[in-house]
């Protein structure tokens, strides 16, 4: 039974930045020596991977994991898994020896037999990439304790795709972005990072939408540079991004205050009212929703709460709460009669 | 100083079919005998019209009539009389001897000068022809003691455009047609009515767009017809355009509950949230949200607030109420607060 509690340390505000950095997340991948990567691995061969990460795993009392294969879960258990960040989009399909270790407080997660044998990830709210990547590093070093990692000397770390190559580092922040997005400066500046070998895409990773002005900015770039490196280019390059979107709220503030007021307005009235309400249109109100909140307009509901409300309000969470089968109807009336429960009634 | 109370008689909710038929006016075009129709009228002419009139109407008892010269308001006050429904269009550009006389309970108005030396109108609540007449019947036997009407034992009643000659009754019904017009049903209806000698308008008569689903149904045939038969047709056409319009609610309904009530709900999200709406936006969600209070779908407000916020949410009244110049966006504002202030916090 998968928890369908969403108060999640990266669903937190912390830290002064994190109006706009949501959550900082920091993953290592990492693959056992002599062994085949996982996707060429047989049954026998998979099960050797899991029992012998389980075995290790299941030792760490700091922090405590609970471990579960996610073949036995319920295809809506996977998608609340997804939907609250702790696997990745590839676990919605697992093999029958994949993995996933999550610690008691749900900041850090071990995925056995996703892309690579082992990838570590821990997700704090804010922007907080040293602490993420700390973190990260303390469970890699207790991990290679007791498994040998297929490093080269040159290489470094090998992985199943060379994009992981080297550090197999990869620090990625979900930034809120409404007024780069809205004033369509956000362009140029994803142009920009692409040229400084980082990628943007939405808050579900690659080939999710951009949906609610949520993105997640990653280095792509793993191989010929330090950690330290790696972590201290995205932290840079993030609060430049920060900049930029105070910069644009300003903007449009000073374009038109009212119309800045009505939008938020509109985009809480919607939510606290209406009927049905497909996700997307969930996303883009709780953004603006956001923003207003974000600049002193609205007061009565927290940053905190709408990322809960955004998880809740998820395909698969709204269906495995429920408890019973929807359709698409069904889902979204299900989303709306939620919003309307949690919102507070505000003037 | 205009009166801004807005708890009009015709604002209430009277009668079997007053959720569809909110109003009812009937109005009588009469002139005086070997007199100059009022746009021929030289300024002693047209003060002599005027007096004789004025001392008329002062002498009733039954109602009693508050008397102004409507070229001594504030363009603002004409305004808010026209928004009122007391006196005509025509009467925001008056001319110097033009003259409005509306009784206390503001059912009755006697506009003198208008198109017409005198025209007599009489609003009810409701689907009320036969009342609206009598009254209007009434008031035009006590101006005959004093007055000789211009009158052809061929023609009847003489009357300045030839579309009035006759009986010089117009019979308007003023009707809610939001299922009609949403399904698309309305125009085959409005096209018989035309073949049948009735036209159909705006709320604000003449040239006014049909705003908030909101029609005025009146007869185009004053001449060779009994008034009797004109009121007679009226009420029957009207009952005919009562049921259809329920029909097509119930069709509605059939197709999808859901999407009716959400349709409903977010059009009272916008008008109990917004910061700034326009006239068109406001009449638009008035009517949905009206539809929703009709289907039992929305409890707190009632049809009768409704028509009144109608009344003080258009352009004049918003800006007489505010007792300042506004601009365009002044006026959105203006309105988005006072809709705010009047609505009550529902869930």
């Amino acid at each position: 039974m998968v928890n369908m509690n969403v108060n999640l340390p990266w669903t937190e505000v912390k830290g002064e930045n994190s109006d706009i950095v949501l959550a900082t997340r920091v993953r290592l991948a990492r693959n056992i020596a002599d062994r085949l990567m996982p996707q060429k691995l047989d049954a026998e061969q998979g099960g050797q991977v899991l029992n012998q990460c389980l075995g290790v795993l299941n030792k760490c009392d700091s922090p405590k994991f609970t471990c579960c294969k996610m073949a036995e879960l319920h295809p809506l258990e996977r998608g609340v898994m997804v939907e609250k960040h702790l696997v990745s989009p590839a676990f919605m399909n697992p093999s029958d020896y994949a993995l996933a270790a999550v610690s008691e407080d749900e900041k850090t997660c071990v995925m056995i037999n996703e892309e690579d044998h082992i990838r570590i990830q821990c997700l704090l709210p804010g922007l907080q990439i040293e602490a993420a990547w700390q973190e990260a590093s303390r469970i890699d070093d207790m991990l290679a304790k007791d498994i040998t990692y297929a490093f080269d000397a040159q290489l470094g770390y090998l992985t199943a795709c060379p994009t992981n190559l080297g550090t197999g580092l990869r620090a990625s922040l979900m930034v809120h972005l409404p007024a780069l997005t809205l004033t369509g400066r956000h362009k140029a500046i994803f142009a920009n990072l692409a040229r400084m070998g980082m990628t943007v895409r939405g808050m579900y990773g690659e080939g999710s939408e951009a949906a609610g002005n949520l993105y997640q900015i990653s280095n792509q770039v793993t191989l010929g540079i330090s950690e330290q490196d790696i972590i201290e280019n995205m932290h840079n390059v993030t609060l430049q991004i920060v900049e930029a979107e105070r910069e644009a709220r300003k903007a449009l503030l000073q374009k038109s205050e009212i119309d800045f007021q009505d939008n938020v307005w509109r985009a809480y009235a919607v939510l606290a009212h209406s009927r049905r309400i497909n996700i997307g249109e969930m996303m883009e109100k709780l953004s603006y929703l956001r923003l207003g909140i974000d600049m002193g307009m609205i007061e009565g509901i927290t940053p905190h709460q709408l990322t809960q409300l955004m998880i809740k309000g998820q395909t698969a969470y709204i269906q495995k709460a429920a408890d019973k089968p929807l359709n698409e109807i069904g889902i979204e009336c299900a989303r709306a009669d939620m919003l309307r429960q949690e919102l507070p009634l505000l003037k």
